[in-house]
């Protein structure tokens, strides 16, 4: 059995168990309390993750850290990976575009709004924030500009890189992000949502 | 023939041209100055890549952004992509960790110390420099742990995690962090240097 150590509302997270809703893999859950720390404890460091972060999937005694690399484990011979080599690339494309250019931006200042709080911010924080909502606006540009003439992010059925890309839009809102400019991944959004075996992020 | 477009001192595109060096696949290269916007222009964003960026590895009609894919794409099928699923994608978790973790810190500080010059600096990105360097080491610390009883990132030999590491770890001096103190990062450097088939950045 799969276990998924992991914090609930973190997208990171919700991409590994919606990898695994999709493709039918069942998971065990165990959650750590970010805001209290609990991942950065010694034991986490030594038997979990040595960088102090979730999510990270273990499977018997191996584990893996980073959420694009678990949903990819996950997903590995289902029809959630393409078969074509230049696809295949091209999800993991979407998926480094999205640790980079897109998480940074969109689930940061969702964080920074909907747990550490606008006031609590630092200043450094503050002066960073328009360049971040900034990239976060490019980011939703550019994914609904792909999303124009075609369903889903590579080829012609859903994979990895919309569950990855799928996590920190739908929520983008509760960052400040306004996705009502952007039809077309409005429109990828509820063909995400209507998948057969979708959970929401609060499942 | 594949088709590299690039600006051959960027760490990104390097990974590329090292990965098809190490598994003996012909590219072409094509350069932009990225100084002088080349990768900006209408035809650029129209042609090659809507986000602007290098490097895209061009395959016949079709368009691959993002280094770490690209070099993915360019090993496939070869012995730098472990055939163990496990181990395939923890191959990629330190992809993905080197975009998230690694790259913004190291690479970026390079960049504003080598070619932007720290006297150019604004001052946003004068606050964020304590920062970036000490997200630098902390990468840099994580690897050496990590090498501290392994010759490579995965498994019993060279990947693309390791290609994709390595292109801006052994220039990371140029943004000022010190590879001296980390002893197994400094071993392992070596041990890609002697892999047949390597090619300096400057090649």
């Amino acid at each position: 059995m799969l276990i998924l150590h992991e914090y609930a509302a973190s997208g990171n997270c919700y991409k590994i168990r919606l990898a695994a809703a999709l493709s039918g893999t069942p998971i065990e859950r165990r959650d750590y309390d970010i805001l209290k720390g609990e991942t950065r404890t010694e034991t986490f460091l030594a038997n979990v993750n040595a960088n102090g972060r979730i999510p990270v999937l273990q499977d018997g005694g191996r584990f893996l850290p980073e959420s694009n690399a678990a949903a990819f484990y996950i997903a590995e011979g289902t029809g959630l990976i393409p078969a074509d080599p230049f696809d295949r690339a091209d999800m993991l494309r979407w998926m480094f575009w999205e640790q980079y250019n897109h998480e940074p931006n969109i689930a940061t200042v969702r964080f920074w709004m909907g747990w550490v709080g606008e006031e609590n911010l630092s200043d450094l924080q503050r002066a960073m924030l328009p360049g971040k909502r900034a990239g976060g606006d490019a980011a939703l540009k550019l994914m609904d500009e792909h999303l124009a003439n075609r369903d889903w992010f590579v080829g012609n059925g859903p994979s990895v890189a919309d569950i990855c890309l799928y996590a920190y839009t739908h929520v983008a809102e509760e960052g400040g992000f306004e996705l009502a400019p952007w039809q077309a991944v409005r429109a990828w959004i509820a063909r995400v949502e209507g998948l057969k075996g979708y959970i929401p992020i609060t499942a």
